[in-house]
């Protein structure tokens, strides 16, 4: 199932695209995607009864991609936290000039950064170094603490999304700079366009990333190269922390950042165009502007 | 006033301590405190009404400060994110080997930590160096983006409270360990008991902090020693990430953390009281259990 939230910006409707792309009106069934909704059982409950909903007016089933003339949020309302792991692909490691690490490295971006998969992405005033990185978000469906093995982490998983991890490198790296601080700035996580349930990713470490700024490809990885994979990421961050339903993971990014280039390094300006996509997780186009 | 949240956890209801300590109930007023409810100017119009709201059965005013009979949750519903602020008391700084810097140092704790003041907090699996923090928290009201200028910031607090920053010294600055990961795990931000809005705190530089541990003090310092003050920080975070109202920022600790002892540095264990007030601002009372 592909779960969308579509309308205006903090008053988005939970929606379901069916088998055909058409959109479907779940808030007879949900009050929203987000916390308990995304629980897997409630999830499967849901499969079955899709088309039974009634279909949205005006949406647009064969450019489903790019929003069917509806915009479409975020689909997971108001993450509790988004969790990020860095240096999560060998190559990206190498071209970042870090070691791969023996264990996940662990930062947050503020969660009131995530927006929908088409909203404009803010330059922040004074950036000359604003980044891009394509990642695979893991939406978590139910607790995760303590698990005993990554055998039982995948069973935690809502699903996945396509996600956009903006990143201001001076913010991040120079000076007294965290990571946080680097990733956190206003509108930094483009997220969806939809989430694909877990029960239609086969396997999380076959999945092909893309990233091209103005069409010029910057990124193309696949999961398979992670570090440590989903179900080793779940596990891992089960036993530092408690992983609630709603929360986000951005998994890491494969190389090609600007951060990588020799220089002048490609960092993004207002005006130009990020498209990113992951198989079966859909195409996000974002515009950048100035802040 | 001084905003509360009373209930069992995940059900608290709002209410008010009026100036004689009884408790009074909000929710005729407010769905819960956090987000727009935290407005400055929806406070200061409440203010007046206070004393017509009902009071709570069960409540036990001469004993306000320890939860007079009734859990207190933390005064903020589900915040959005709690921001962090690192070596803000030069005491701080020295006794961790690190210099005072040049500007704040941001990172982030995961807003599901965020508890009672008197849940118990629980080390974690395998932790050995469970460290305590006690810190003003400093609760946003309004949206704070690219402030002009300090004396912009204040007039985006809500309020204040007292926090426990509980801190993980293995998983925050060992191995590929990173601040956040040492500062988020379950339970580890004991907030409240109350949150005393901004117009009675006249000069949030001049609060006295201190925590116990099993009676013996700890920490006493004065948040006239911090490095930044609070509308420096608030004024410094609007300029690399939007603050909105129900947001909290912990805005450091003073000297006297195990870490900073020498050897056998006396961390936290399974059965330690941490005992934490704040001027105004009230006591948290924690005992210490096991994950």
């Amino acid at each position: 199932m592909r779960l969308v939230r579509f309308g205006e910006a903090g008053a988005e409707v939970p929606g379901v695209l069916d088998g055909d792309g058409v959109l479907r009106d779940a808030s007879s069934l949900v009050a929203d995607w987000g916390g308990a909704s995304l629980a897997p059982e409630r999830l499967a409950a849901l499969a079955g009864r899709v088309t039974d909903l009634p279909a949205v007016a005006g949406w647009d089933a064969e450019h489903a991609e790019t929003g069917g003339g509806l915009r479409l949020g975020p689909p997971v309302a108001r993450p509790g936290k988004v969790v990020c792991i860095g240096v999560n692909y060998a190559d990206h490691a190498a071209e970042s000039g870090m070691q791969t690490p023996p264990e996940p490295v662990v930062f947050m971006k503020d969660p009131w950064t995530v927006i929908g998969h088409r909203d404009t992405v803010l330059v922040p005033r004074g950036s000359t170094k604003t980044d891009y990185e394509v990642e695979l978000a893991v939406v978590i469906g139910a607790t995760a603490r303590y698990l005993d093995s990554p055998d039982d982490a995948l069973a935690c998983v809502a699903g996945y999304a396509t996600s956009h991890d903006v990143s201001e490198r001076f913010l991040q790296l120079e000076g007294t700079g965290t990571w946080d601080k680097g990733k956190s700035c206003e509108t930094f996580n483009p997220l969806g366009p939809w989430l694909l349930t877990a029960d239609e990713v086969p396997d999380p470490q076959d999945l092909e990333l893309r990233l091209s700024v103005n069409g010029e490809e910057r990124q193309h990885g696949s999961t398979a190269q992670m570090v440590f994979g989903v179900a080793a990421l779940v596990h891992y961050l089960s036993q530092v922390m408690v992983l609630h339903p709603g929360d986000v993971i951005n998994s890491g990014t494969p190389a090609g950042v600007a951060l990588g280039f020799p220089d002048p390094k490609p960092y993004l300006r207002s005006g130009d165009v990020v498209e990113c996509s992951i198989s079966g997780l859909g195409t996000q186009r974002t515009v950048m502007g100035q802040a």
